[in-house]
């Protein structure tokens, strides 16, 4: 039976059908934090985005697709995420095991591009036809073409929910209007946030975000109305509050292998603080053997329960 | 039953399907101002179109998608408009409380290009299942690609009539071809209400105009035939005929906040003087406090209906 | 009962269906040239292309969309010829009482190009559920978009013919390609109405041309085989010849607001002595007061059957 | 009782559906040449490519699109080929006369670009409802927009071969990476004849090359393989080779009017010679007086049947 | 009855509906080396890639289509490649003989980019009358276009699997991002492999890499974890890890026609030790006389048999 805390989430997704909710639900109830409302997700994409050495050198077990679906299963993840090859070369086999999220789109940098700019490598039939519980795409708010982007995906969220399937959408401020340290900052990784609820997402994944405040006109608001964004759980707090004020799952990433897992630890405690619902942890996962990614992720969960 | 003046106004939308003329009828029948033929609307998109913090920290309450459809119903609008993502956070809580305008498409400002272009984040098949009575775009007159916006809602008026839903157009001239004085001038004004009452458009929400005319050609005509444009209520009433000689809805935005109350209700009287059919005021009420917000908000009521 | 005339013009017509032939038969049975082979059809799609001040403040009972379907019907046109909101505010309040033509693309001059592109603003649905009896297209020859124009007609041209509409192409030779006097040229008009009738249009809509040849290859042919062109009734001649030598219908539009009716009338008597079908004749007529407007329509009329 | 070569011609099309062979059929066994396996198409799309006077001028009576296919059936052509308009002016009256060719994309040069690039003017349902055998496209091998032309070409042969037509290609190479040489030249020439077999043409026309090797790649293939390409005769050969060896019929096109009429009869002994399919001849044919027209037309005939 | 191999080679594709299982078992069970799990393919797509002359000069029989085919039946290959003109000629003589696989998309060298593109001349739909048990399609890394690529293969690969065909990538990288050496670099081939196994591919065709090291970032992972690469053998054994360690088939393009003949062997047993999947091979077969392809082709397959 559905916790009181699950059931409290689903209430704020009430203008879905309960063909999305009870895939929302499944994503809720599913591994170790299952009823907590807390979310930690496998996502492997990296092969596509940064090419298979660099992203499986590291611990080369990964190069087979099911070593990282094992790893999401045993470490007791709620979900993972991959793109269609990946998803496609374990589906049968690990059928109603783990909850799958089918990544849509996705860049490559073979062309390393100032605005990246993703393609449509899956579509909706592929996830129902998997067994997917949910859909995954990446916006980059910032570049040329975002716009695209936002079509593309509001095209695909309607299929979604249409179709009962929930919508995970990766909101990363890129491109040339932005500096370099724009990309990260507080206000634009907000804004993200809110253009990723404001586009019809179900679970948001942003990056954590620094004290930088890019743009002059949100640096007056952020300045006069003394929005306390100095430490990373209040900005924790204030990304979840810019994404309907806590009605709406957002999650953060990871972000490349650190070598000192208590780093990835103390970014879940912030998380954890700030009111965040998760992470979304895949290189400090995957490229860690395998007993050490383990622990890693069974610490986070710990963390997420209130429990280390 | 339907006032007169509500039936004259429906009267002017007889190619109009009943269904359509029925959520027009919906429209024109809730809040204070039901019956009268005048209208006053919530929209919030600033969320999108300027980022959450810009938006929402002048009066934080409004971070949550539940204060401003709340804040739509106890002050009495005709309807309440929004993008997708605030829609959906709310519509089953507060099915058929108010009116809904789902807004179709949007625009961020993390590129804040010289020639503004919305994308599509919704579509007709979204209001439908989120019960609106319409659907809201923004067309862009004067930019490079306004072709691109004309065709976009060109499809989504022709789905939406077929459906039965109304169709509200923000007509907001913009672009390169314009001087900045000019996107508010009093012949381009006018001439977006024109264009968006050609494109099929129930009700037009323009921008207050200033006396400036920017286009050669046009002076020739203002001046050649004396239309008076120097007073506020003048140029209301010119916007009025510009579209379809009152023959069709046309409301004025409010703009950016006010410290001062008074000029947004001068601003209303100056609507109400020139036959102009009501406001859409977002900025200038979210941004109050509620209690100011929804006293600002009645006393434009009472503007409307001939009582201050 | 068809007239002899009547029945020989459909006869050119035959690789349409009985819905189209029907329709054609309605724009040539109506209105005071009913039966006799000649058109005279008001458009008034100035408000789009011009804007409303430009093209209504010389007569401002023409920001009434009711004015023209009236003066249209009171001066005994074959046709109406308006964009989707013009059409919309009028057409059930008039229905059955004249012809309707539904223009399906606009331009506008908030940019005003160098190489004009309208965009699509209604469909051939909206001309259905209005009762239209045919639809019109304007096509730029010479653009640098002219085949984007070709093929959106295309579309809707075959569109049209399969539920039973006729289709009128509005032939404006423009762009870049061509000099100024060129736009006019007899042998780029020629080109047009070529073009148009070969593109499947039933009733072609072109300029008055001028003695000037813009294309070097073709002056030559103008040259050696001494086409006649030196006067405006030979030109028409030419045009009619271009249009599949008479077998297909060619009008000539008015042009700007002429002071002198008399200009107009010899253009018209032109147009008839040169083999023509006659006149569409816009901003001559409803930019005029409405009892001289109604006497300039009378005279054409007069002209086309010959009795001026 | 379709003759030997017609059986075996139509063996090489053995993918096709009985609807598209009956078509080709139809095109083998019409007129003069019926069952002779070759083949003497009248093209008349001129108009529209050049303009009507530089097209129709010098034999007037060309203007009248019953002109062409009366002098396609009087001459004994197999078919006759024209765009939309000419065909729809003429399907009723001649239904069934002699097979017809409805041109799908056309190009016009009022903007006489480096790099050709046709519009669609008509589709694959216009060919069925004109009753016509086959549909006909160019593509423009070399230029910078090929892959559209392609593109297109791929979608109307699917649609056309889904319904029982049989496509014709026009392969005419063009455009900025050629020399002007190099677009007759014998390797490019037959590089286009190939790719339009490829694309799945049944019947592919092609111009008449010269000596003149484009590209340096092929030229060490031409030289190192001594390919004799010095006689028309040979080219004509090659062309055929180039087109699967004989398998798909090859057909070349006449090109600008020539005075003397043995300069085509010449070419047309070439292409006999050679193993070529027959002719498709335009402006040699219609732009000549009618009586020198069909004995022009009917000498080919004769050189096609061995008789001159 | 399948082979253990080849039941375990179809486990890996468990995703796939019992359409494209089937084909995919046809393809392992065809030829000479039927059952064992390696394949050799015959494609013939250097008409429409390089011209024909350049392509079947060398041994003109090639101009024939039927020789291909027969050439890939008597040799025993697996399957046999070609775009749709060459399908179309002969499958229907002979159906059933040989597994075809259609390859979907082409590019010229009429004008020779530096980023190549090619355009989609064949659909699914094709692939299914022609009795095809496969599609191919090239998409080329590394280039400008490549996203467009992605796409059309996304829609194509989902449209095959729905209809039970099976899908085979060519994947070539290429463009201006990458310089020459780096098109065959370790970590591009690799990169390719990754990529085309993501996008959903069946079957993967790459070339065979040298010891370049493209990418900055790349050959810090190759050095870091000292990835071994100095052997071709070692590098097929690193392709096939990249394409899910060994779960993907992959299989390597001969290249240009090589005199000798060993070259080609040693290449074929530097891919089976290397744990590769085949070969396909071209050039090296069609261009050779028929006796030597027939010769070297039965040798590839006795290396992939472990018998030479």
């Amino acid at each position: 039976m559905a916790t009181k805390r699950v059931r409290e989430i689903l209430s704020w997704y009430r203008s879905d059908n309960p063909g999305t909710l009870t895939n929302l639900s499944r994503l809720l109830n599913s591994g170790e934090l299952a009823g907590t409302g807390k979310l930690v997700i496998l996502p492997v994409d990296q092969g596509f985005e940064h090419g298979p050495a660099r992203s499986f050198a590291p611990n080369p077990g990964g190069y087979d697709p099911r070593y990282h679906i094992e790893l999401a299963i045993d470490s007791g993840c709620n979900a993972y995420a991959a793109p269609l090859g990946f998803l496609e070369a374990v589906a049968a086999d690990y059928a109603g095991e783990i909850p799958l999220i089918l990544k849509l789109n996705n860049h490559d940098v073979l062309q390393d591009e100032k605005d990246p700019l993703g393609a449509i490598t899956a579509g909706v039939e592929d996830a129902l036809r998997l067994g997917c519980a949910a859909i995954g795409y990446t916006i980059y708010p910032g570049t040329l073409e975002r716009r695209l982007q936002y079509e593309q995906l509001q095209k695909l969220t309607l299929e979604a929910k249409r179709v009962g399937l929930a919508v995970v959408v990766w909101a990363y401020p890129r491109g040339g209007a932005l500096s370099k340290p724009g990309e990260t900052g507080v206000d634009v990784t907000a804004y993200a946030a809110q253009i990723a609820a404001q586009l019809g997402a179900h679970i948001i994944k942003i990056k954590l975000s620094t004290e930088h405040i890019e743009q002059a006109e949100a640096k007056k608001a952020y300045e006069k109305y003394n929005i306390p964004v100095s430490t990373l759980t209040e900005r924790v707090r204030h990304m979840v509050q810019a994404a309907f004020n806590g009605r709406r799952i957002v999650i953060f990433s990871g972000g490349a292998t650190k070598e000192d897992a208590n780093a990835v630890l103390d970014e879940a405690r912030a998380i954890r603080d700030g009111g965040g619902f998760g992470s979304i942890i895949g290189r400090n996962a995957f490229q860690r053997p395998r007993e050490d990614a383990l622990k890693l992720l069974g610490d986070m969960m710990k963390i997420y329960k209130g429990k280390l």
